[in-house]
């Protein structure tokens, strides 16, 4: 299938690039603002696949046009984006499109970091709010290092929890994720449990930051 | 070391029972508001161990009574009881008592399992609001499966995130956690950062709830 990773330049855009590029025959199209800046940035991707004598079906567009094409979008943009890249796309998405959401709304201040959810409870609602009403959607890859999914030489080894109300835009979430391996889909619910497993991500960040490591991901077992 | 599991004779109580006295040297004092039930419940522990041909430092005493001996006092009861529990040990707690909170507030609808939090913003935040101001407080074992802590037979592999502001409380209590096989002391930074990992249990029951797996707990890796 086609998936289209708006702010395909950002880190954890690109770290999905590389890996469902380098891992799956899945067609891959970063999104960004910049249709030039996107295509720069897909044949970087390349260049790195083909540095490992790899390589993996990567293009670029601007944003709307990658949503169009794609079967899945995923919002690899900062929460605070959030809103304005949904926008910018919704014509594009309809009810065979699943939109993806793994933005997560975190706040650092003296104690480290806190989880910090927009007012519809978590980011992965928000973005359902915004989403054309029938276009579903799903909350995943909330909780993944990116800098160690951008390193092709690191063993991932860890779990996606995905969150839909929608069964059959899941599986298709659930069926990307397994295609990238070291990575296990898990399914954690519903849209309305979207908070706990967001909140992860910046009790993830508080561990690397006391030492318990680098880039961490969790494992639910 | 002396530790008291006040609330010890129910399920997360029972797991720590179980473990320490298992798997460590230490003294385990399960503790009741009933002494005689903290009494039956640590001979039921013992045999349990008996009857794999192990032994521990097991007895029962009230909670009060166990909180003045022990030197780790683990509030292993129902979040609404923190306060009642609490304010029923206080005397005997001092600044040399290391007090440890493993509740979460939990709420259940029909969308599953949602983080339900105390004013203070976590239970481990709310137990320190509580606790005599010169008593340290740490937050620990928030996530792990009861049943499985309870079932010798089952291999945990597990991480438990610790939270707390004074560093000997947290390395006392680091040590304690080292000290049973298959848990892995974490430091998840100050009682600030404890709602992210409380959050956690929540998640982990969701997974649960949707056929991830049984019993879940943590690896952060």
């Amino acid at each position: 299938m086609d998936v289209a990773l708006l702010g395909g330049t950002g880190d954890i855009g690109a770290g999905l690039a590389l890996r469902l590029a380098h891992d799956t025959d899945h067609a891959v199209v970063v999104g960004s603002r910049d249709p030039d800046r996107a295509r720069e940035r897909a044949e970087d991707y390349a260049a790195t696949l083909a540095d490992r004598g790899a390589s993996g079906d990567l293009s670029g567009l601007g944003n709307a046009d990658a949503a169009t094409r794609a079967d899945v979008v995923v919002l690899a943009v900062p929460p605070y984006h959030v809103r304005s890249t949904v926008e910018s796309v919704a014509d594009g998405l309809d009810d065979e499109t699943v939109l993806v959401s793994p933005a997560v709304g975190i706040d650092r201040d003296d104690d480290g970091f806190h989880y910090d959810p927009p007012g519809a409870g978590s980011v992965t609602e928000f973005a359902a709010d915004i989403a054309p009403a029938d276009v579903p959607v799903v909350g995943a890859f909330h909780n993944l290092p990116a800098a160690r999914l951008s390193n092709l030489d690191a063993d991932l080894g860890l779990d996606v929890a995905l969150l839909a109300d929608d069964a059959d835009a899941k599986a298709t979430v659930r069926s990307l994720v397994a295609d990238i391996e070291g990575l296990r889909p898990a399914d954690a619910g519903g849209l309305a449990n979207a908070a706990e497993i967001e909140s992860l991500t910046p009790a993830l960040l508080n561990l690397a930051a006391n030492g318990h490591g680098h880039d961490l991901g969790p494992r639910f077992c």
